[in-house]
């Protein structure tokens, strides 16, 4: 009877699966009817030509979990199972298609990552093995839901001195990602249908997440200051994400008296300004201007900054430092939603943070940076005068460019250069509104600016004398 | 004028920060009124007793920042800022209470851990340092927001041999907790007031983050066989979280028959099922349960897993492996919300699942962990058989001890045992509604039963008979 139906492959080995398997399914489906008897084991093994322990053993699994029934020897039985016979209905209509390879085409002008061939691997490595060896037991616990406090300490003296925070240790949080951290403070802070203001242009991603939450997105459009909170009509903010030393994209820092407006505007209205610092590490023209942070004094701004423009997106830190009234809910919802990093991670980026490699790192990446900057600037004002408006920059990764001839579409343009190996953005995937055409370009990684501004002015000059003759 | 209010602390180093810095706040204060004119930095310089260049630094950092204006030479001026001066309101009222002591009293009956001291150092910072030392420039990018795709791969055939998962590898994500996971499917499946069934009793944080996530919870109570479905009244869930294989708390093995309910009544609903099989690597008697989703055929199952339990919990990787139905959606919200992984652990781990090292320790752990649970329920039954009944147990990491007295007060003990140094989880903790007094019981570092035991059966056999004199 069995020796029918089931298709041994005796080379892939593991039969007593095999058989398993094939009569659980048959079971299942409905082919092999409640209170059939099975055969006596040492006959059938004979017909299969396999070891009876075989027959035995996969048949005791079948027992175990309940698909047969009887004591052995008084005769095995098929098992009266409640549900109908079950059709296989989640085989994907057609091949899911995959992510795109995973090794994308940085090129000149890609934006959003640093260098990564710059990563620190030897020294990177050596603290990572040195905490993988010596961790002790109960570092390897479910430890505090914040994170590890010696890296929270380090990241403080990092961004007090850097870039001007005030703050104590407790107000620290780590966690992987810009996106985790402000996904975090949305569902602390949001209800659904509350107002947020956001850039505009701005972060898609702090877009998408706000969204997600239920909030109300108000754009609030940047001009050469930032953005203006006396311009905003309508319902007042719970919540107001901004990007105030660099703004993204279009580079552009908030003036003082902005900065002041909009703690004002916050606290009057009970919000919390998500202040994303994610590149200001990188100034090359004065001095950095100090964090909104610093100066808040009534508890409006959540500090967020993050590794991954530092050193690299793929080691996955990035923290908030939260006022005082909202850590006990934030570290709460912390812990309930577990986007926690890793302990060995935690403990080697705390040793490289305080052993000083951190800040020889910056120092060293703000040299190249800022020469890639400046000849990524001059290539493109110089090759692209005629097509492209390029804003002064003091510091960052990337640069904003914008199209003399508003009517151009941006997205062709990005998408002719892609094909052409140059990476580029186009401006209006920024905006929830009426875009301004233009690109952002990436220097991190800008080694040949020069040809790739040529090749930028080529599909910029084609691309406008088309919009201007349709 | 300025010397008499900048109070310098040269022991302290950074006189331009400290004149910034004191500044900047008398300004921000109102205290320097709009217009003010600064006084000469060559004559400030010598009244102070510092070096006129430092004074100059300062000054500029304020001009930079906006805080000042004028050219130097014809006048320094204060600006005029747009908001009122600030007062300092974010100062905790008293000192929020710190977490406590990161060092966890691990000791006998300890539950949710591991025993970490078996934690394989070695050869985890082994791969961990081979792995930071050899990874490309590309993989240290952002990567794919499901996660390492040799990872992905490496867990599938874990789990295909071990739990009877059927899957492919575009079918797994990578994420941080399994709190994180089940966050991430609660957001892609409910919609506020959505119908969520959860076990009654169950694991405390399904229970809390299915209702932040907007869940209408309906507790199922568990038998001898696991969650009835058939016990339902009112509107068909959306979701359903069990643990079928050792149900947590209870410990209970959900039947066959329970299973094809379960599974006809999910499919019949719309609803996914979340199976957290959190701890079913390790099996002590007979073979272990194939899992729920390897016997789903409507894509009705999204099985759950952590490296919590067979590793360590602050390794932080755990993983969900979803029905095909579910893919796009949840990868585009994982990649927004950005719970992900360092890659170095991901590729760390890949490598140590590859190289047989995760299934050495499995086995090595599951001898130990077997020997522990048999050792501490022969000493809980010997020592504590007037208070406390002990169900059957074939696997897992802890069990479930329930109260003979069922109006004893399980949290009154248990706070009483962590005290004389027995660590038990009061059952009351996991119920949603009226709860069934007991303990639950980890082995994992239960070295010392027979001693733990009795001090169970002093405390227990106390609060019994005062809640029978009560």
């Amino acid at each position: 009877m069995l020796d029918g139906w089931i298709t041994l492959d005796r080379a892939a080995g593991d039969l007593e699966g095999q058989i398993y398997r094939a009569m659980r399914d048959e079971i299942l489906a409905g082919r092999l009817s409640p209170g059939l008897r099975l055969p006596a084991t040492r006959a059938l093994a004979q017909t299969m030509g396999i070891a009876r322990s075989t027959l035995v053993k996969a048949f005791e699994r079948l027992r175990a979990e309940g698909y047969v029934e009887g004591v052995q020897g008084s005769g095995t039985r098929v098992a009266a199972l409640p549900a109908p016979p079950l059709a296989l209905e989640d085989v994907p209509p057609r091949p899911l298609p995959l992510p795109p390879p995973s090794i994308p085409a940085y090129g000149a002008f890609e934006s959003g990552v640093p260098d990564l061939a710059a990563f620190p691997h030897a020294i990177w490595a050596r603290c990572l093995g040195a905490r993988a060896r010596s961790l002790r037991v109960h570092d390897l616990g479910y430890g505090a839901a914040e994170g590890l406090s010696a890296l929270r300490e380090a990241i403080l003296t990092h961004v007090m001195a850097a870039r001007g925070v005030v703050a104590t240790p407790d107000q620290v949080i780590i966690l992987p990602s810009t996106g985790a951290a402000i996904d975090l403070l949305a569902h602390v802070t949001l209800r659904p249908g509350d107002t947020a203001w956001i850039e505009e242009p701005g972060y898609p991603t702090a877009q998408q997440v706000l969204r997600r939450c239920g909030a109300e997105l108000v754009p609030m459009p940047c001009d050469a200051e930032g953005l203006n909170p006396r311009a905003a009509t309508g319902p007042a903010p719970r919540l107001i994400y901004v990007t105030p030393s660099h703004q993204y994209p279009t580079g552009v820092t908030m003036s003082l008296s902005r900065r002041l407006a909009l703690l004002e505007a916050a606290a009057s209205a009970g919000a919390l300004i998500l202040e994303d610092d994610y590149d200001s590490e990188f100034q090359y023209s004065g001095r950095p201007i100090a964090c909104l942070q610093g100066i808040d004094r009534r508890g409006s701004v959540a500090y967020l900054g993050t590794f991954s423009k530092t050193l690299a997106p793929g080691i996955r830190v990035a923290y908030a430092i939260l006022p005082h009234r909202l850590l006990a809910e934030a570290r709460a919802v912390q812990k309930l939603r577990g986007a926690t990093v890793s302990i060995h991670v935690q403990a080697a980026l705390a040793d490289f943070l305080q052993d000083g490699h951190f800040r020889a790192h910056i120092r060293r990446m703000s040299a190249v940076y800022g020469e890639r900057m400046e000849v990524a600037l001059a290539a493109v004002r110089h090759h692209c005068a005629d097509t492209l408006i390029v804003p002064t920059q003091r510091g960052g990764l990337q640069f904003a460019a914008l199209f003399r001839n508003g009517a151009a579409d941006d997205v062709a343009v990005a998408t002719a250069l892609q094909a052409a190996g140059v990476a580029a953005k186009p401006l209006s995937a920024f905006y929830l509104g009426t875009p301004q055409p233009g690109l952002l370009l990436g220097i991190a990684m800008a080694t040949d600016a020069d040809a790739a501004a040529t090749v930028i002015q080529r599909i910029c000059a084609r691309s406008t004398s088309a919009a201007a003759a349709g």
